[in-house]
């Protein structure tokens, strides 16, 4: 069953009536409105919003409906987006040879808990070929080595447009992208960094954190950039730990924190509920609907 | 510097346009609506706001906004109520000898972290007066003994009604309060049980907790009925626990929990922050404005 | 690469100079102590010890070590157990319709997260088939109709002898075992129940939690004894939840606990850091090693 | 009822036999062995041990009974120290404008949930000395001005020698201390840092925070060194942020989460918990007794 459900994600300088006059248009059009999710940041002035009709029996195409709106839009000065929900997304999967994102991963997408069709793996190595065959996705292998990369991207970015992919996330992935491949996916694409940033930016978080001797160990998920680890955060968490772990029994709880982090963040953009402003984001809470 | 916003706390029957409706109200006698938070009980079909206003330089005086509000309310079914921030509560705080809970409410309220009065400690034991005298709050030892206890509430009642108590806080308050108690401050009663409710109701929750081997042990604040730990729950959180913890233990581990629902529980009462519904609190998020 | 290590479990009356008296036992035999756990239960006056020892080239065979430590228990009243880490246990896996529980452990056990051998999986549904078949499990569908319900776990029996099961894991079995099944193997079946223990014992425990309003929900690994729900604890955890969660939503996310709760408790009891005493258990902890 | 009990903190390099030896060495004596938990760092190959004995009735004296552990000592290369539990500490705090670490030192320590003694409070700033008269502890107030820090910081070294300070706590002591004042109390100064180390070193983390778009904050308590915030790590923890926080929310979240963590690296230490290893702590757990 199709979820007939539309999403508004809205931004705009703060002003007087924003709600009234928002709320006010879709109720006009007939629109029920399932939850209406907002949030003012006084600091830069800016108004979000997070509106979801019921798209059931409604008088207007997505046509006529975006230009309704779009006159709405530029009165008031959004930047806006809209989504149907019955629109399932493509994303694909770029692994190098760790399992247990990518396992993650399909797991949900494979009993429906993430909405999302996964055409294609795309990985530098052979080693993770065998769990895309258990779950019956497309694997292809890109190995990276004297001086291919720029081309190995290219193979990537040809696979990625002949799929139509909206989404891409790293599960794992531990080549760093070029500026060129990241500006044509810009807000498209997810990183789960193995440590909790901004600590340990970089290589070897887990050894490192053994090393500084911290109490707690993390994962965050984040929109790739051109700066490394530095894009708008998703989603974090940590887990506690002792002195009596070493840098492998980290990487081991580690790796349970990455795939919960990275599952959460990709589920949360799916679901139209992040809006990137500068370099953070506004997460509209799943509670909210 | 007094707060100038004023809450406004609904619930109907869902209906489709309530935002737009509401909103708009506002938003046409000129009043900047600073938050919205809404929830829709899809189980009950009932719907649930909590709306902030701007106070300052508005052209209404209370009466005329209450009466204004009146007529939408009835036309659509609304039971609410509006609370001017500005307005500091009057909360009273019983307890019988036990300091962890008292301690927290007396700090974070003259450290300015919860808004609002305490004209008086009342006690059926002498233990706190310590704590009262070194927070300068006045303290009432009204003790239990053969057969007085009918009597002993009324004193209580007698004191919160003569400093215009508009909330009873019982901060490890020993004593069962009887019907006609509570039916006098309904909704107004918050309580805190050392354990996680429904587990280990009633006496010696942390022996019993020790006694059944579980992992973890919380706290649970509620409101008080006349069902014995059976009221709305306001607020609960737990801790984990291992083998090695006597009763003793435990009931130290569990102080600290205790002390932080109870004061979160507080704040979002006098937060305007909750709306009970049958036996069910809605929790409107602090982080909502 | 097979570990060699050999892991004591000991419990007695508590006494003077039992660490000595271990520790000493195990050097003068040459045996290196790789880590040694204990916990004096002072309520009890019951000593609880989890030793383990370097097993690589140690002088004496394993009977003739279970002989030599047999004369010193019976002379401190010991009541032990000895495991061998590279005796790798036989653990059928009970499930009924949902995968959430049995996903988690196939992909630790296939991931070498558990070291466990799981030659086969039980359930009296069809469902879970091809899971069973993704993981190359065997699967017995053994259905429940009209009366067969004895018939129905002797059937189960005579699986878990031909297989030589040490461990029976019920990864959400919607069915009551019967004594006379649970009496075959005592201490030997872990069930998961999707609720906080104490709290809602019995059938559909998250509608109970959503309408009691709980903030938390959890879940509880125990061994099954005689009394449904009320077996030794080996593992909990909640999470958060809000009054906008309903029921189905609360079952959804609580089947990410049930499965995080159910693993760990599967990973404790495998790796023998448990130790049952009356109804409660002594868990040592992972980090010990 | 002061506490009979004796800690050793041992330190050496590993060596097979080491648990059976000393625990003889103990027995022996007719020492009781309360608990034992040891810690064997694979990777430096060293080993940590912290045994506490009761010392009720036993036949020798304190100087006696370091005499012949100096000679076990010697034998296996120990470093190690012995805590008498009935020998309370004299703690000072060191706070400059802030009163939520100083409130819950002082709470605990009146409430008997830390031992120790609290002869003084130095501040370079006078705000906070209504709390201490609350609890009526000494308040010295030494102002910073034009070039005078040396000079100050050698008041603060009087008063910390004239009071037999063996533990300093920086609760929110917003100064750098020259490495003359640290290198006078190795190991013996405790600060706590307003965020999640190694991330937001330094100045305004909760402002940085606020930046980076985290979504957790955290504290952390250490030992001071010369490098700032670089100190051996004692405790840390976070707490779930939103978007919707601002950096003046994070600064009160962050308070209860800095005064948690403070008070109970500090409890740590003063119940001789704590080994420092390198720019590592070992922490023997509470529960190990």
């Amino acid at each position: 069953m199709t979820d007939p459900s539309i999403v508004f994600l809205i931004q705009c300088p703060d002003q007087k009536g924003l709600i009234a006059k928002i709320s006010s248009f879709f109720s006009e059009l007939d629109y029920n409105i399932l939850s209406c999710q907002q949030f003012t940041d006084e600091i830069q002035h800016q108004y979000f919003m997070r509106i979801k009709l019921d798209g059931q029996g409604v008088p207007l195409t997505r046509k006529e409906l975006s230009q309704r709106f779009a006159e709405l839009a530029d009165k008031l000065d959004f930047t806006w987006s809209v989504h149907y929900q019955s629109d399932i997304a493509n994303t694909a999967i770029l692994v190098s040879k760790t399992s247990h994102c990518l396992f993650d991963l399909l797991e949900r997408q494979s009993q429906g808990k993430i909405q999302t069709n996964i055409p294609l793996i795309i990985s530098n190595h052979p080693d993770m070929e065998y769990l895309a065959d258990q779950f019956r996705v497309p694997y292809y292998c890109l190995p990276i080595k004297d001086g291919n990369k720029v081309e190995q991207e290219q193979q990537i970015l040809a696979l990625l447009q002949r799929h139509h992919i909206d989404l891409v996330v790293l599960a794992r992935y531990m080549q760093i992208l070029t500026s060129d491949f990241i500006s044509q996916y810009p807000g498209k694409i997810i990183n789960i960094h193995h440590a909790f940033l901004p600590a340990f930016k970089g290589a070897n978080p887990y050894r490192r954190a053994y090393e500084r001797g911290v109490k707690m160990i993390g994962a965050t998920a984040h929109y790739a950039t051109n700066d490394l680890d530095e894009g708008p955060i998703i989603e974090q968490d940590v887990e506690r730990v002792s002195h009596a772990y070493s840098p492998k029994t980290l990487a081991s709880i580690g790796a349970d924190i990455e795939r919960t982090v990275l599952t959460r963040a990709v589920r949360s953009h799916l679901e139209h509920r992040v809006i990137i402003t500068g370099n953070r984001t506004i997460i509209f809470p799943e509670s909210g609907e």
